[in-house]
């Protein structure tokens, strides 16, 4: 069989794995959006959220040790910014079940049409 | 602001968290791809795993949990099947993420444009 990304011996699925568990949180999720809009400072991530900023940062560390994000500190100012290629091989990963599951339908439906062309 | 899949205060957010954490592991993506070419029963879906039943039949209630997956007891045999909703919505999360980040480039591309138009 040949290897597939999300494979158990794949060695980009301790990535996945990481950018899975980062986009677990509806916090990260919320911080991944707002950088879908463009690059951010750590203070203007934080404004939306009724958090502490210890622990607010500690979500941020999650979403660079995924990859997701990337950051910059210029002065005591830090920016994060998206990087698009880990959202990219979730999709690989989604569109490969898809292309599985879909395969499937279709022979259910070659079957049962098989099976009315047998009744005719 | 509109309301928007994965925003804190959707009701899918909770859905959406235990999806991604149940992603987040790879016995549990490589059931998610077993599943997708038809039912399988939790023997069928431990072999090709070295992992002691226990720890896996806990893998299968995390993904029976986010809802990844259905089971149907006959007997002492118990059959699983994938349940393809919550795949699709990761995938409508991501498609989101995707016209942001797209949106996003398109503007800054204009820009560059009128940049230049200037400088004629």
């Amino acid at each position: 069989m040949p290897k597939r990304r999300g494979d158990a011996d794949d060695p980009t699925n301790t990535g996945l794995d990481r950018v899975f568990h980062a986009l677990s949180d509806p916090t990260r999720r919320q911080v991944v959006e707002r950088l879908g809009r463009g690059p951010a400072t750590t203070s203007d991530l934080a404004r939306p959220f009724d958090m502490a900023l210890p622990s607010f940062t500690e979500h941020l560390g999650v979403l660079e040790r995924s990859g997701l994000v990337t950051s910059e500190k210029t002065g005591r100012v830090r920016t994060y910014r998206l990087a698009p290629q880990p959202l990219e091989d979730v999709n690989t990963w989604l569109a490969a079940q898809r292309v599985l599951w879909t395969r499937r339908l279709d022979q259910l439906d070659a079957f049962l049409n098989d099976l009315k062309e047998q009744q005719k």
